[in-house]
């Protein structure tokens, strides 16, 4: 295969004027540039970015830690990295850690050892460890839909959880209910579980002067489609006297959905469901889905134009940015004032 | 920053005992394995893979390019694809194209640019245009949910979908349906639309004896909600006295089951609907959605155990492969016999 110096030699030009020519970067007549683009296409000449890389200390790639390569979730956040990252000249590199502690070890090193110009750390806790691996060798990081901890200063985008769960659950009482259930992720889940279960509680206590009893929340350990399905049967039969259902997820809301059709329950006539994310799939479900949008595709855009800041030192304004929610009516709950 | 260099000097060793140690191959005793894993630990040696890369001419990194990267059909083959390469210790440099060929030209140029070691190309027709490029430089590629035109021999993984639709549209005649219309792909597609409007046209030619009607069918350019949903619409106006409809997509059979239940018509009460792909959300649906399962993870992971084997020179019996279809009975289509 040809190199840069067979195209050189054949064009009677320096190295540089070729790199300048093929570029189409300022230096070179326009004459030059043509023959110099002739003679690298006639001997087949291709540029080989990882040379270049290794000489410029940029790989023109960024790298993505994410729990689940596959769920509807990582789509619409993937989606807005990527938008952002190609406007940037970037391309990406998609890892998922399922939440592993050591998967998330080995893909921070395996990034790093690619040399990937940034990482944009996705719904996961940012563990001491992998902070101090991220400082250590001085890897410009954003942290997407999650927030650093107190050990750490790292930029984060993201809802607040507390505030949106809170909001989603008023919405159910604003429209009439009192008997409201919660299927929610892991209490122990410091990011997306208990923020969101405290806000649930806090609405119930202040505007139905009620305490939340245990009944009224099935915890499960994820936020999919089968946690939904199962945990609607498991919540209806605890507290059969429910008339709404708040889901801590669009997933679960459609999985919660899917079981009263088998029950031959009817959504909303019978029970009221709200769910949280806005995913695509929250329009496409029968009935369509009353939710708690977050605005996933935007988040995912601001962490990557954040990244990018860092990456090319314009970090005078960086900074961390809670984004709005917004409380979506569709057909999933009925009003009973 | 420390170097391997910096690592043996210290250790006092050669810079391929070092590299032994560190990678855990033999040829070093223990003892100097946990000196040098020591020293490297203390001089915060990480090793540069982009460095590495450029000598072993290998990235240990493949390239998808894919038309959408949000779609779920994309998560599913992606999802498929990481599975095999990270067995095989690759990652992914994931591109979208929308289907567009200036985009296609520059993901394949980028791709090769950064050196990755092979490419899987995704349920688009593989141009002339694209064939020679990766012909010219010798790129290994497979192709997933496409094949290779007659100009090209590039290996290929996918169902056969003119089998596949006209196993579909004779479920539903042997379901009892007379009426049955069609939601399809552009018909000028040769890969998802021609051969999928065939099948349906053969099964029903040799199964009813009927030919089909132009009203019988709408095609659209895209296989998404919004395309089923408008398309529903459309076609009950043009053939309202249809019993069934088989949709080419499942996102689009999830479309009409929507637009449906909008208008006040009941699946499968008043219509079946029958899918094609078995996305997960079908099952999500309401009614889960009868379809046309292709197994699209294994799919994935077949055309990337081949690209490996063509990677690894073991491309003895590297062969394309025709996976089977599978009818999936959900609760999508009524029996009217």
């Amino acid at each position: 295969m040809s190199t840069i110096l067979d195209v050189a030699e054949k064009a009677k030009v320096s190295i540089a004027t070729v790199s300048r020519a093929l570029n189409n970067q300022p230096g070179c007549s326009e004459e030059t540039r043509k023959k110099v683009k002739k003679i690298a296409q006639e001997l087949g000449y291709e540029p080989n970015e990882v040379a270049r890389s290794l000489i410029n200390k940029k790989t023109n790639t960024i790298g993505v830690i994410i729990p689940e390569i596959s769920s509807l979730l990582s789509s619409e956040f993937i989606n807005g990295i990527d938008a952002i990252a190609k406007q940037e000249n970037s391309n990406l590199i998609v890892t998922y850690t399922k939440s592993n502690i050591v998967s998330t070890e080995e893909n921070l090193r395996m990034l790093h050892e690619k040399r990937v110009d940034g990482i944009i750390f996705v719904s996961e806790i940012l563990r001491k460890e992998y902070y101090e691996y991220i400082k250590r060798n001085n890897i410009p990081c954003v942290l997407l839909s999650t927030k650093s901890a107190e050990y750490a200063s790292v930029p984060y985008v993201k809802v607040d959880d507390y505030d949106a769960s809170y909001a989603a659950t008023n919405y159910l009482i604003m429209m009439g209910h009192k008997k409201i259930g919660l299927i929610s992720g892991s209490s122990a889940d410091p990011i997306a579980g208990n923020p969101r279960i405290d806000g649930y509680k806090k609405a119930i206590l202040e505007n139905l002067n009620m305490v939340v009893e245990e009944r009224q929340i099935v915890s499960g350990n994820g936020f999919g489609f089968d946690d939904g399905r199962d945990n609607f049967i498991q919540l209806i039969k605890q507290y059969p006297d429910l008339t709404a259902i708040f889901c801590a997820s669009d997933e679960m809301a459609i999985g919660a959905i899917s079981a009263a059709y088998k029950l031959g329950i009817s959504i909303p006539d019978d029970v009221s469901i709200m769910g949280y994310d806005n995913l695509k799939i929250s329009e496409m479900s029968v009935p369509p889905l009353t939710t708690t949008a977050q605005p996933l595709v935007k988040m995912a855009e601001k962490a990557t134009e954040i990244l990018f800041k860092i990456i090319n030192k314009k970090d005078s304004d960086v900074h961390s940015i809670i984004m709005p929610y917004q409380i979506i009516e569709r057909e999933s709950v009925k009003n009973i004032k």
